[in-house]
């Protein structure tokens, strides 16, 4: 089989790379080892920056967003018993969409194959050959076990974390930088309506706790807990008495509402980069190269913006010959990068208890909050961060 | 002997306290166990406030300061090789004053002694009896040994951090909190005409720096050293070379001009703070309550900050009996101090080298200051810190 661009995994990374391959008139393969009902239930980010929500509208997938999807103008920061709201517009005249990702990805499946895009699902990508020629080729075994192998110019690896991409660098040429934290998200789906038109960030001393939503009716809630959790300790009825602790108000009658739990599952709280992004042929996009805690909600974003990037690239390579984009995708794609890794651990350290901190650390977080909350510019330089920042 | 207020240290906090409770017609003593000569020539901070540049000002004591100190529109951010400018009155509206903490002891103790002021040098306080009661009195001995008491409404610490005044607190009523760092700085005095208009911060892998000055023929500088340094071991040559190599800027002909060297000293780096600040009529100010890593240049200003707001709580108790300031001066103090204390913290992790940092946190560090270089909220926000927010 041969393709312009083969492309691993069928996450929103790969999908919209293909498709705005697709709107220059390259084309590609995605392999995706999962079947597409998985693909399109798995439940991760549901945070669009500002950029990424454009991008998508202008490739023709920004309808179904902007019809059911919402825009959020702010944050709130809850800590202390006390509310305090980041107004995004005010600050830096950006906002940013709530749409989950799984809803980006069946929208990007309908789109590809309706537009006759390959997506060959069940497919399992074994082997990168050739990256340092210009004839690389991907080995893959379909779901009967038959062995194939897809020939392209480009390999673009959008395979995750776990994937076969990162690991097909070889070891001399690649630096990594890594930071686990001591604690994770349970994260539960309810069906209750959401207790706030917006997310609420919340720092409790019982831990960090997030209020989020999927649609009008679901809920989508997280709390932290220790990193090595199972869920199964956790009860419904835990649940929302510990989420009700974090979320507490003082003087307010809000309550949080609740509802019947219909997932739960455990996110772990990683920070993670791989340098650099590209080697000869093959190049990593989104977490095949890099990892963030989901406390900035950064990790799609970045993977959406690696592929913005690399579209771009392949865009004037095969339009006009330049090479420029492709070859400062690693260093541009790593500024980014380090920019949202910065951030994330930031957001991450400035709202999580951690069990190993001082009695000074926890008052420095507090004074670090309590200045967010009262200094314009410190609210101004997170919700820049948050947004998006359309200068890197 | 009795006053008023009986004020323990004679550094700028006491004397200033002092000079401003005369104004308000409140008699007040200073005890100081070194002397005159001694006072007005220790090295210490350089930098003040926009707020308490204007304070000094409004007590007429801003005359020498503005004739002989420098307005300083900002400092630079050296790293990489490249330096960043951050602009004080474009960001924030407000300036800092390089004025050196020894110059405004002077003025004060030449004001205060003008005024008929007593200040007690040479004597020592050995004890503060009677904290809780409205009957307090320091108990103090002289140069020549002989021991006398100072019975006051109030006493004031402000002896530093080494003193009496917060080991005369109660255990049980304190609470406190500290870091110690693992770094220190060494400073130097040199006969060399500053190489720049302005402070430069330089973050190199060898570790901090900073080119600071006192006059126009006097540069300051500071190195980052491990914590144990003995300042014997640098040798002048060593020290002009290793700031040399720190303050480089890639592809610029500045140079860091050197010169003789006239003192060597070693500042240690922690963070400490003292709850409450006051207890029955006693008070903390200043170094007794709390310790600020140099970086933020904010130990000064907040010493100048306590008193301010203790000589304003004074003023409204002897004219109109309302005890409202004096009852929420730590409170109000700790507010401004935690804020303190995490900017210092904050700029101190961004501009050191922290040998036990992973190559994450070193990467992490590097994008916090591409940061604050290329997005203006996040400069904004270290200059409302640095300038002092009028706000807290």
């Amino acid at each position: 089989m041969r393709t312009t661009v083969g492309i691993i995994g069928a996450g929103p990374a790969g999908l919209f790379l293909s498709h705005l391959l697709h709107q220059q008139g390259i084309e590609s393969v995605v392999l995706e080892r999962r079947d597409r009902d998985y693909c399109e239930r798995r439940q991760r980010a549901g945070v669009v920056e500002h950029g990424v929500a454009e991008a998508l509208r202008t490739s023709g997938l920004g309808e179904r967003m902007d019809r059911e999807g919402f825009r959020h103008d702010g944050i709130e920061l809850r800590f202390d018993g006390r509310g305090h709201r980041i107004d995004f517009p005010a600050l830096t005249g950006r906002h940013v969409m709530i749409w989950a990702q799984t809803e980006i990805v069946k929208d990007l499946i309908a789109r590809r194959l309706a537009d006759g895009g390959r997506i060959l699902f069940e497919s399992q990508a074994r082997a990168i050959e050739g990256a340092e020629t210009g004839n690389p080729r991907v080995r893959f075994a379909s779901a009967d076990g038959t062995e194939d192998t897809l020939a392209c110019d480009y390999v673009v690896a959008c395979d995750g974390f776990h994937g076969i991409g990162r690991a097909s660098l070889p070891e001399e040429v690649v630096s990594t930088y890594d930071k686990v934290y001591p604690f994770a998200w349970l994260g539960i789906l309810a069906d209750v309506p959401p207790s706030c038109d917006e997310l609420i960030y919340a720092r409790h001393t019982r831990g960090f706790a997030l209020h989020s939503m999927r649609s009008e009716s679901v809920s989508r809630l997280y709390l932290q807990v220790p990193a090595d959790t199972d869920p199964a300790d956790w009860s419904d009825e835990r649940i929302w008495s510990e989420l009700a602790a974090r979320f507490e108000l003082t003087g307010s009658d809000w309550k949080l509402e609740t509802g019947p739990i219909t997932d739960k599952s455990i996110t772990p709280m990683r920070s993670f980069v791989t340098e650099p992004m590209r080697h000869g042929n093959l190049f990593l996009a989104g977490d095949a190269a890099h990892i963030v805690p989901p406390t900035g909600a950064k990790g799609l974003n970045l993977a959406m913006r690696d592929v913005m990037l690399l579209a771009e690239g392949m865009g004037a390579w095969y339009g006009a010959g330049d090479a420029s984009g492709l070859d400062s995708y690693s260093d541009r794609a790593l500024r980014r990068v380090w920019r949202a890794e910065h951030f994330s651990y930031w957001m991450t350290s400035l709202m999580h208890t951690d069990p190993a901190a001082t009695d000074f650390e926890h008052r420095i977080q507090q004074s670090h909050l309590d200045h967010i909350a009262a200094c314009e510019p410190a609210a101004a330089a997170l919700a820049e961060n948050y947004t998006g920042l359309p200068h890197v």
